[in-house]
């Protein structure tokens, strides 16, 4: 310890046991101690402390705005946490060039805001953008509601800089748009979930940003109906920004919470944001509203412009809220079917609801099939937490059975570790495995994970 | 020999020195004798040559179509030339999942025809498109005129099957459109041109087809007036399908070729594609020349719909007849440099000519950066190679001066392998050792190349 504390300012480590007990665990509910939390403010700093852990084995676990839903950064196995954190500037952002070169502790939203005053645009979109840092939506490969038209975070990597487990800088990929030069191994480390490197740096694709938005928040008096509009949207040749499904149960809790009148028998929610020119944007959201009128919605309400657009979006914020207000633990479960599975999804998770006892609320990004899917329970009732891992156990057998992933955007962490032999094969394990041990041979970066 | 045989159907293996001749290169000018082709017909027969390969040490050097451009497969060590061509099925097309499933030797036309009748589309568009091969396209992650937009093959690669250097099969990734379970290892394959292990199944990601495209033709006195249009689209808050560029040595040389009159006095020649909905698209052309105005365009030609832009397209295909009809051969590289830097370029390039007597014609994808600058060379001249080398080798160092890459979409292969060390640091060529020793330490994958 007094060896690291030589290579760090003083200020770069704490042992503070407040300290050390806030960065055991991220928003799950898994937590364990790590010995000393690390602030480098340099990435000379950062490769100082890998080189110390790999010198003495100690383990060393990368940590973002520590927003994770998986446990992805808690230290299992004690040692340094690597905080990111005081690494948050943004060092450029080129208007001509298109792109944006910032630290990994900074802000998601602090950057989306900055680039749009220069009239570019930011895309990936995790709901966690407020709090969350871009060197962890990295690791994470982030999404959001606008990736099914603008991809998610590894789509806007264009070059990364990244400390290796032994303290070796490197410099990899680039600041063009296009490039192949050599294999793509900056995506290597985009969703590696810290067990591959510390990112320390990121240059980032920025688009041009679109003039105008509009959304349209639609009611259905059955999921069938919303999800035939879905496809006949996609049919037409539209690929909105977003296209977002919230299923009865969500619904409910939603009319409990905000006693809208509207949702009161509304068993099915769709919104669908469109972004570009103005007047193509208001002339697609005519045409959307003639697509839509055969499936016979309840309601449909339009938002104009970022401001209205707003608006709807806090309908669904408001989802969120009111499953929280049910008082039941929700564990929100990220995964994904292929696109024509959704609709048996939301009928398997009708029929879990019932076999099990629990509460299952579905909404999220249905348009790539991402449902986030939360089994609700009350962990004082008799027999729930068996109840709940055999619902969830279910649930992730019948997804991989579709074809489906048991993860869209969060990660394995240790959430998921338990089903991570079910969702890949041997083979592939291995080769995860061989990857790991070629880049990490003393196993020093986040020990204990899913590899 | 006879041990390679006995695995294989004898329709599979060939020692025929007019078919050893034809696959010892590709559309560059290297060529490499192998000591056998294989014409593999199922992933169990790709996994028996490699195995048998692995444990006599013996070279294989995977093959697409062989229509790369920089002798990414070229048998440098001889061996076995693995050819993917037999395995061209597809085998899956769906609408309501929005994936193709395809052996790595489907041709990428084909496919594309083959879902656009569905509705579906498949866009990276590859300018060898009508006769490359999917794994091909994957290996060297080809890119086109529509990335601009679209992205580039990578970014529809959901899921790959691959057979590893020891013969093992792993299937990575899926066939959600959003997938976070482990590493990325499938994008890993992508563009590693056939040095970490061979594609022989993807699972592409579709869109919905867009209904409606239009083109417009746009010819300038200057390349300023040009670039300066092509930023003005860009800050308006559009993100064209493509954005073509061409420069006045092309233009000559295509008016040259077709005689066309109005491209005498043009210096600079700049195509637009929109796609999207009909309505949407036909009033985004009105704005587009609005916003092209003030740059005192010589000639605007609009092409409505999909023929009409075909029509626009040939004008594009016709600068590449045009600088072959020069009987000078052309060293095409696809530089790419950040967007700010293509003005600077263009005066460079024409600098360059200046100095080396060397033409040097330059067009390509500027939306991204990436022009394929072309020197020509009649190497009947004295010092002629000498010259261009000299000429390509200034060119290298200052799109790297700049941020540049060296390739955008061809990738190293042996034509680039000179610029390899000038493109990438020590810290960098290591890490891609490591990997490559990790996926293949018997170093049986196409060796001789860049690693």
């Amino acid at each position: 310890m007094a060896a690291l504390k030589r290579q760090l300012e003083p200020r770069e480590v704490c042992t503070d046991p407040a300290v050390l007990s806030e960065y055991s665990k991220d928003k799950w509910f898994a937590s364990s101690l790590p010995d000393v939390v690390v602030f480098p403010r340099s990435t000379a700093a950062v490769s100082a402390v890998l080189r110390f852990a790999h010198r003495h084995r100690v383990p060393v676990t990368p940590r973002g705005a520590g927003h994770g839903y998986v446990g992805g950064c808690v230290p299992l196995r004690g040692g340094i946490v690597l905080s990111l954190e005081k690494m948050n500037r943004i060092k450029e952002v080129n208007p001509a060039d298109f792109v944006a070169v910032v630290q990994a502790g900074v802000n998601t939203q602090k950057l989306q805001e900055t680039v749009e005053k220069l009239g570019l645009f930011y895309p990936p979109d995790p709901a966690s953008r407020k709090e969350s840092a871009i060197g962890g939506n990295i690791v994470s490969n982030a999404g959001g509601p606008r990736c099914l038209k603008y991809g998610v975070t590894r789509d806007y990597v264009l070059g990364l800089e990244v400390v290796l487990a032994d303290g070796a800088i490197v410099r990899l990929g680039g600041r063009t748009h296009k490039n192949k030069t050599g294999f793509e191994l900056h995506r290597l480390f985009v969703g590696s979930e810290g067990l591959l490197g510390v990112v320390t740096e990121a240059t980032l694709k920025l688009l041009p940003l679109p003039p105008f938005r509009a959304c349209l928040a639609v009611g259905f008096a059955t999921m069938r109906a919303a999800v035939r509009s879905l496809h006949a949207i996609l049919s037409a040749g539209f690929l909105p920004a977003a296209l977002e499904l919230a299923d009865q149960f969500t619904l409910a809790a939603a009319y409990k919470r905000t006693g809208s009148e509207r949702l009161r028998g509304c068993r099915a929610h769709l919104i669908v944001e469109l972004d570009g020119q103005p007047r193509s944007v208001r002339s697609e959201v005519r045409q959307l509203k003639r697509l839509l009128a055969p499936q016979r919605p309840l309601f449909v309400e339009t938002g104009l412009g970022s401001q209205e657009c707003e608006k709807v979006w806090q309908i669904r914020r408001e989802f969120s809220y009111a499953l929280r207000d049910t008082g039941l633990t929700k564990l929100n479960e990220d995964i994904v079917v292929p696109r024509g599975r959704l609709e048996d999804l939301f009928d398997f998770a009708a029929r879990l609801q019932r076999k099990h006892h629990l509460p299952v609320a579905c909404f999220g990004h249905a348009g790539d099939g991402n449902i986030h899917t939360n089994v609700m329970v009350d962990y004082n009732q008799p027999g729930a937490k068996e109840r709940a891992a055999a619902a969830l156990d279910e649930l992730f057998r019948q997804v991989l059975a579709w074809g489906g992933s048991i993860t869209g955007e969060h990660g394995i962490g240790i959430a998921k570790q338990r089903w991570w032999p079910l969702a890949v094969s041997p083979a592939v394990r291995k080769l995860h495995r061989t990857i790991k041990q070629a880049l990490d041979p003393r196993g020093i970066l986040n020990p204990g994970k899913f590899v």
